[in-house]
């Protein structure tokens, strides 16, 4: 075993004695979720109406200070609306991260659009403003329409920062360069509910955000997505898209655009009520496992603990930690931690080495790839930690 | 009141006595739904991996004797992917029903193509063979690649009849011109879980079939669907690109398609084994209500029962009435039987009327026409009949 492999795993050992598998992360249904679900069975509403999707939404809007809310299967289909609303037309082009979840990328390419790829900060692992900046004022030409690549040619329709692992990028920073190119902001904020930054939450900097309750995330719905914006006319527009664009009608059929059936069922609403109502418990206890973790990883030599941005207050959704080394060294450590029932991912493999994203345009990445090679992620469940 | 209004407000109170509204259709559960989901909360398991919804698979195979089955999110993502999957390219024509439910030509845009609408038989609702036949020998010439559309230059790339309200339509003659013309047959069988012809569940005729679970429908899981096929390969893809195309590995993150996130969440599909198992029952009692239907139906005159086609078994999902008449009176008597408490609706507004739908190709539509003028649902649950 290298020395790497078993300094990490005398600090897994230490963060999270005892035995049995520790799962990178894990859902904890400690609360109302019994007796909501129970409900939507008991009455019969279980389907895409029902009280507990428009509390769902009511609630989030609370918990992240967006003006609206709306309520959708997956994060992959609230990004893939939001880039429609946004103005993504077919072949035109959208800037995202070379390092996120391949969701990002082909929630453009299912509004059909083209992923860009740009790289990321090393400090936050999200998009590097400072590089975007560079990148767009060598490849970006105006036209009467918008900015465009010159490159390709193609009209650049967008930027979606991603907050990766749960921690914030740098918002206003993403928000000055979009500003200078027209570019509408779409936040991917599926990772990071309940972090925010600067006491603002992800996802509300920009025109629209979204977020995911997919098992793996700190709340779940089991499959769930939402919307988030400050725009009445987007929000109201975002609900009639996702739920087959049906014009209000005692009886009538008649729906006036091509919509989508995207509706977040009730029975899976009512799992996020409960949900939500504990995730200020789940976050306190998230973060007393970051701070763990944190201490631990400042003892050790050749590794670094992941920590939040300066000015962020991240969810710790994933803890991870950077090593020195590449690819196969990071294979070889994932390896013995996996064997040793820690399960530990590296983070994603970048978007351009998939076969279906090979040829898209993309920055140079270094950052990324060094990332790619470096980062592991942790097991980081709220319920790995007591209350 | 007119006459037809006063007629069909007597078979209601005749077939469904006493007070309340009576909702066209209402989920039912009287099974082990609640322990399922319980079981579900209990494990953490809620999201897209899980017992059930394996579990729910295999049972639908067994149910409707298709060799694989895959659960998805709703009907018109399994509609998407069959299309997808059938080879359906961007800008080719489809042949749908003008007369179905919007979903139906909202798949094809999900996939790309474009909707092509073609006429109903009046005694199914669904795809007429022989309006079909003499249509395609019209409007269809070959070229090296299959069949196209000699109008629009076009080519004709799949073939989706749809069992409406759970009616099966004339599959074998549907088959035979498919295969005249090459064209892939895919089975929109939303409406008829339960529903089969000569013997065989509808769904599983042509290449691909796919179920929809909405809350409206004879088995709900909140929101869900599958697609149904003999051809393992098609299943396997199915599989794979309705879980994000990721390939199996202990811990890398490699996609190899542009995916989706279409898996149905185990919270849904425990839900859903639930109601399967009470599906034989639900199918008995909304039988005994057609039958109540068409026994009060026989002593009017200007209407007539909807009644299942010859050969065919129907899971009266919905039952129907037509009425002599035009659109303004149906409406009127909509009005007068929604106002008495009766959950009545029409069947759809034909979609070449929708304005995103307005100028894709059709063929004649005289019966779909009429069947839009004339067709009135009327309040069908298996609870509105006792056990």
């Amino acid at each position: 075993m290298s020395d790497l492999s078993g300094q990490l795993l005398a600090v897994l050992q230490a963060v999270l004695p005892g035995k049995g598998v520790k799962a990178l992360h894990e859902p904890e249904f400690a609360g109302n979720e019994w007796a909501y679900v129970k409900e939507c069975i008991d009455t019969g509403w279980v389907s895409s109406a029902g009280k507990y999707v428009d509390e769902f939404e009511v609630r989030l809007a609370q918990f992240t200070g967006a003006k609206h809310v709306v309520a959708v299967v997956n994060g992959t289909a609230a990004l893939q609306i939001a880039l429609q609303l946004a103005g993504v037309q077919t072949g035109e082009e959208v800037l995202v991260p070379g390092l996120t979840f391949v969701a990002t990328a082909n929630a453009v390419v299912h509004c059909r659009g083209v992923p860009h790829f740009v790289d990321s900060a090393d400090a936050t692992l999200g998009i590097d403003p400072q590089a975007l900046r560079i990148y767009l004022a060598d490849i970006a030409e105006p036209t009467a329409g918008g900015w465009r690549n010159r490159v390709t040619g193609r009209r650049l329709a967008a930027l979606v920062p991603m907050h990766a692992l749960g921690h914030p990028i740098d918002m206003p920073k993403i928000l000055d360069i979009a500003a200078q190119y027209a570019l509408p902001v779409i936040e991917d904020a599926a990772e990071s509910l309940g972090s925010s930054l600067f006491g603002r939450h992800t996802g509300t900097f920009g025109l629209m955000g979204t977020l995911s309750f997919n098992g793996n995330k700190i709340v779940t719905t089991g499959g769930g997505g939402a919307i988030l914006t400050d725009d009445a006319e987007l929000a109201r527009h975002a609900k009639h898209l996702t739920t087959t664009a049906k014009r209000p009608h005692r009886w009538e059929f008649f729906h006036d655009e091509v919509g989508f059936n995207y509706r977040l069922p009730n029975l899976n609403a009512a799992l996020g009520c409960a949900q939500l109502e504990r995730l200020p418990d789940m976050l306190a206890r998230k973060r007393r496992l970051a701070q763990s973790y944190r201490a631990q990883f400042a003892a050790t030599t050749g590794m670094e603990f992941i920590d939040e941005p300066a000015g962020a207050m991240s969810n710790f959704w994933l803890n991870a930690v950077r090593i020195a080394g590449n690819i196969a060294e990071r294979d070889a450590i994932l390896a013995a931690l996996n064997d040793a029932g820690y399960q530990c991912r590296p983070i994603w493999t970048l978007l351009h080495r998939l076969p279906m994203y090979e040829s898209c345009p993309r920055a140079p990445l270094p950052v990324a790839q060094r990332l790619e090679a470096r980062v592991i992620k942790l097991p980081s469940g709220a319920s790995l930690v007591k209350s």
